[in-house]
């Protein structure tokens, strides 16, 4: 019996291509599929996406299924999940692939590292599976499927719903820019990234408990609804930025908020190659208008948040603390100020911070 | 010698057809045009256009041009301003055509009125005119034509330009809505009406100074644009909306702000009735996008600007005052709070309400 182990990711993947969230993908990509999609973003199909989504394997592990007409999957905790039947076992670049995918071989980025670490070999085919592939808690309290969001989007009734990716606790900044938004649409969709991330981002628990303090206090019910999106985090700037706008229209989005160094890390991508790119692209081409903002904050000669395009003060008079600042204030026990982030989600930062 | 004079109405449509704003007319609207306008708000083309833009005489001028092989205009004052080519003269059905225009025929709306008392002929053709249509002081200190409007916006390198229509002051509501729109565009134009309103408007040379003065203190410069538009207003509710929108692209808008009931007046039309119109006509058809707001306000428990789409609060802790209430405080000498109205504009305010 063939078979193979999928890492946290693959299973991550897995589970929303079989919730049909990688649409226009509905099968681990095979070779040709692969190499469209390294050199030019696109299935063979022509249709725009950004990722080869197959388990990578190393030499060994391909060894073992080699020939085999079927693989079984077993997730990390061992419990056999689907079967990719007429598989197609295939040898990748991966020194090579990296460099279209994330515009750098650099083994110091996350998401370079873990396709250079992941094996050449990958496992491409549909895959046969009636495992319910539910998240565990506390996630499970939460939609997380296109059916379950869209379902809640058509009882609400919105025409027009606009999805905000984040991995992180949303401060003031992202108050405001997602209710900016939010004015000129039907419906606000916060779709917080809980699949997996970088060791040092803030774990999934702790804000979600941020994000339904906020949402409870200072969003209306009928507008806004919190959901997950069980992607793992690649990394990757603009192409993550296609990913993230692609899948949310599977999920029922019709516009995809895009922020400044959207999905990046280090200084790996332009302030704007992500939305750059997808402006370009475009409603027809994505399948949702991209809403592209600029860094935000609270300046207190306007009394009110804003950004460079719609504040003219100097930066003296902004409310900005970085990150790095954050968390040393909230492991001193302390709070950032109002302007700069809601007392009830700092309350829980700082406790999760000192605890 | 065959001519007429122009109402102030008239001048303001001659001088926007003469620049270039009205396309696709390019010419006072004929008998054909005038009948599919009126009934199915397009030229005979198929083009998109909501209001016949023609003279409108009465018998005894329509019998003294009757054969005429040109016709000159003269303005209100009695200087000569072009010459209608190949004129066409045709007699219309105001008590008929108001209805699809207005949706009433009630002669207490004002742009109902101002077709009645127009007389029943039209006055149709080209206008051959070499006239500056530059506006009087102080209006001429500000680029009113398409063409000086789409210099400054390829000067600054906008891709995305939204517009904002306005016959009031702008108070913190309208700045938010205008800040929320201009977040996710490169530009944003102030466009106030400075053509013909109802009498009980605030006049346009002090709402100058208070769009100034906002602008100075509140916007960065390198972001926004003070523009004037010099139609007349015709109170047409979601008619005007689409007149509205189809002129900004001609000066170079890719983005229009419709706010609840745009363009109307007392409560002839549905509070949605000209944002449902103009999203449903879209980008494809107006050259715009239409971009939708809610009464906006200052909430007290979120310290923001916010609606009912983005606060969840109690409307008793939104500071809202009516406008007749404001007027009150500023004939009475006294400031609306800092919440509602920037202490600068209503300074300017209260001095023309005392003075």
């Amino acid at each position: 019996m063939s078979e193979i182990q999928l890492t946290p990711r693959d299973r991550s993947d897995l589970r929303l291509l079989a919730w049909g969230a990688y649409a226009p993908l509905d099968a681990f990509t095979g070779e040709a599929d692969h190499r469209s999609i390294v050199e030019r973003m696109r299935v063979t199909s022509g249709e725009l996406w950004p990722f080869p989504i197959a388990p990578a394997l190393d030499d060994e592990t391909a060894k073992g299924i080699k020939g085999a007409s079927s693989v079984d999957l077993r997730d990390p905790e061992g419990t056999l999940v689907g079967r990719v039947v007429e598989p197609e076992l295939y040898r990748t670049e991966p020194e090579a692939d990296v460099v279209p995918l994330f515009g750098t071989d650099d083994p110091n980025h996350p998401g370079v590292a873990a396709v250079l670490e992941a094996g050449p070999w990958r496992l491409g085919g549909r895959v046969a599976t009636d495992h319910d592939f539910a998240l565990p808690a506390p996630f499970d309290h939460y939609p997380a499927t296109p059916s379950a969001v869209k379902a809640i989007i058509a009882e609400h009734g919105w025409r027009t719903t606009v999805f905000f990716q984040t991995r992180n606790p949303i401060h003031r900044a992202h108050e405001y820019l997602t209710k900016c938004a939010l004015e000129t649409v039907d419906g606000l969709v916060i779709h917080p990234l809980v699949g997996e991330t970088k060791d040092d981002d803030i774990p999934a628990d702790v804000r979600l408990r941020c994000y339904e303090t906020l949402l409870d206090a200072y969003y209306p019910k009928r507008r806004t609804l919190l959901a997950l999106f069980a992607a793992p985090m690649r990394y990757a700037g603009p192409r993550e930025a296609v990913f993230h706008a692609l899948v949310r229209h599977n999920f029922g989005a019709t516009h995809f908020i895009v922020g400044r160094d959207h999905a990046g890390v280090g200084d790996y991508y332009g302030t704007y190659e992500a939305q750059d790119l997808l402006v370009s692209l475009g409603p027809a081409e994505l399948g949702v208008t991209p809403v592209p903002f600029e860094h935000t904050f609270f300046c207190l000669t306007c009394d009110s948040m804003g950004s460079a395009k719609t504040c003219p003060h100097d930066p003296e008079v902004h409310v900005h603390l970085s990150g790095t600042k954050v968390r040393e204030l909230l492991a001193a026990g302390e709070l950032p100020p109002p302007e700069f982030s809601r007392p009830e989600v700092a309350a829980i930062l700082k406790e999760a911070y000192t605890s």
